[in-house]
């Protein structure tokens, strides 16, 4: 039976993984240092045996190494992920996106744990002109400080695997959506529609386009390549796969589906522009043949995880103080 | 007239790069913590009233800051250079090319100065299918702290030059030769047949094949793109080029020059195997029709950088008990 250490186990995507872990009959221990994650997403994995729940940083390589004796796996999640403001703090992604990632290597070679999962960025392929975009695109030039220091997170993983023989899947996404996701456009709308249901504030024109990804789709394809598991020479010990759908929406399609399942009628106010804001990202969207060859397959539409996200934010409107 | 500001300003690159822009007119700031860099390098140079030499570390963000005062393009040619004990040191490469990459960017933001150069590394490519290879190869797998923490370098650069307006021109190359070579294959054999001229140990059964460039020549093609410049949208703001020769020889090539030049015929004892040592570096060789469609061209064969570089050590023996 696995004992996994999960980075970043209170976050979205974190905790998701940690129920699932549970339900799946591993031993979890969850770390996070609860800057964005929530205690409030772990209160059923605190209710079962098999979980801990550790509090520390990354940044603190003593305890996050004590945090880990006895797993045998890591799950990598915990990062700065806020794209957007990047620029007003530029040694924050390093910090927390590359030198965490050094720190993480650290605690599992002085623990003897080799085996990693790494959630990095559909955002390291820059604003590539192949879309949508596979793994093995022509090396692409970084245009974001979060792309660049994820991507010398994958670097630092993949020395480790050709240097002292670790074994990594590496994942490369977009957005995830589904319960518990907390931030981004299906929050911001919501959250605006509950102070005033008569408009809502758009940036942009609305034809942003922009792919997503069901958190529980996610999961599954994660623990697909984990269980698989890799082998053969160092350069097949990194393991790199996108995620996604086939599929990407628009914005103004969202506020549709948002607007329907809410039974609202707004008036669309749109800023104007083609980018929500200032560095927004380019539209991103993934190539997903390498994961779908080995036989997965994402369930829900987006349509459908967006519809889920709203539905989880009516019935757990607290997270929405939480997130002030 | 230009100040520049160079970083590893007392390194074999970086010194050389110091005394060529003095020549064309330009002043200087050399920055150097003299880990690895030599002040006698710079002897000629401090005679020179446009030049100025500052002792610092890039990992000290307030005296490099300082340091930087008044000039207007950074060449940062500072690294930790030695792939070899990558492993032995994990942190050293991040610290020393990402870390201190990120400091040289902060400077330069707080001092205005928007233009960079950047020496990166060949290695950036990983273990690559595609021989020669080109800058726009297939997104490749790091397998080297080394090229990791480069890579991570070249991101952050890009980034700034997306997100801050900088021009960066970023240069990947293999193994530099020429006056001040202090290390590598060259050194080594040159300091063993001063001690034994009989005989001469070679790591490897001599087949490495191995891709040099004179650093006259290499210093060449960094000016030559700095001159010409970046401009037009954020994505052409960050130029990348590798930097090579047509050609490559092999470590038993290598030695038959030494020894011609040095008049001895010793007896060559080969470790055997391909690699020279555990982690050596798997065959780079770049693909350089890029800088090669911009006018230049290097002067030097390998032969003839390799001859030179022996006629320096022969005539420069002090650096052989400064390199202990």
């Amino acid at each position: 039976m696995m004992r996994a250490f999960v980075t970043g186990g209170a976050g979205f995507i974190g905790s998701s993984l940690v129920d699932r872990l549970l339900a799946d009959g591993c031993e979890v221990v969850a770390w996070d240092n609860f800057s964005t994650g929530q205690e409030r997403f772990l209160a059923q994995a605190k209710r079962h045996p098999a979980f801990q729940l550790v509090c520390g940083d990354n940044l603190d390589p003593t305890a996050l190494t004590q945090a880990m004796a006895d797993c045998d796996f890591v799950f990598h999640f915990a990062a700065h992920a806020d794209v957007r403001f990047g620029l007003t703090h530029p040694d924050r992604d390093l910090r927390q996106n590359t030198i965490a990632t050094l720190n993480v290597l650290e605690a599992m070679r002085a623990n003897g744990i080799q085996r990693i999962a790494f959630a990095s960025t559909g955002s390291v392929y820059g604003e590539t002109d192949i879309i949508p975009t596979p793994e093995n695109a022509p090396f692409p030039v970084q245009t974001s400080l979060h792309g660049a220091s994820k991507l010398a997170g994958e670097g630092l993983i993949s020395a480790y695997c050709e240097g002292f023989g670790f074994e990594a899947s590496i994942f490369r996404f977009v957005s995830i959506l589904g319960e518990r996701y907390a931030h981004g456009h299906v929050f911001d709308f919501y959250k605006q529609l509950l102070a005033h249901p008569d408009y809502l504030d758009v940036l942009g024109d609305g034809s942003q386009r922009k792919s997503y990804l069901y958190i529980g789709d996610y999961l599954e394809a994660v623990l697909h390549v984990v269980r698989a598991g890799t082998a053969g020479e160092a350069k097949h010990r990194t393991q790199i796969y996108n995620l996604g759908t086939f599929d990407y929406c628009q914005v103004k399609n969202s506020i549709v589906w948002i607007c329907e399942r809410l039974g609202l009628k707004p008036e669309l106010r749109f800023s104007g522009g083609k980018r929500g804001w200032v560095g927004d990202s380019p539209f991103i969207f993934l190539d997903t043949a390498k994961i779908r060859a080995t036989g997965w397959q994402p369930m829900l539409s987006i349509q459908q995880s967006v519809v889920r996200t709203v539905e989880w934010l009516m019935e757990n409107q607290w997270v929405l103080a939480a997130r002030e």
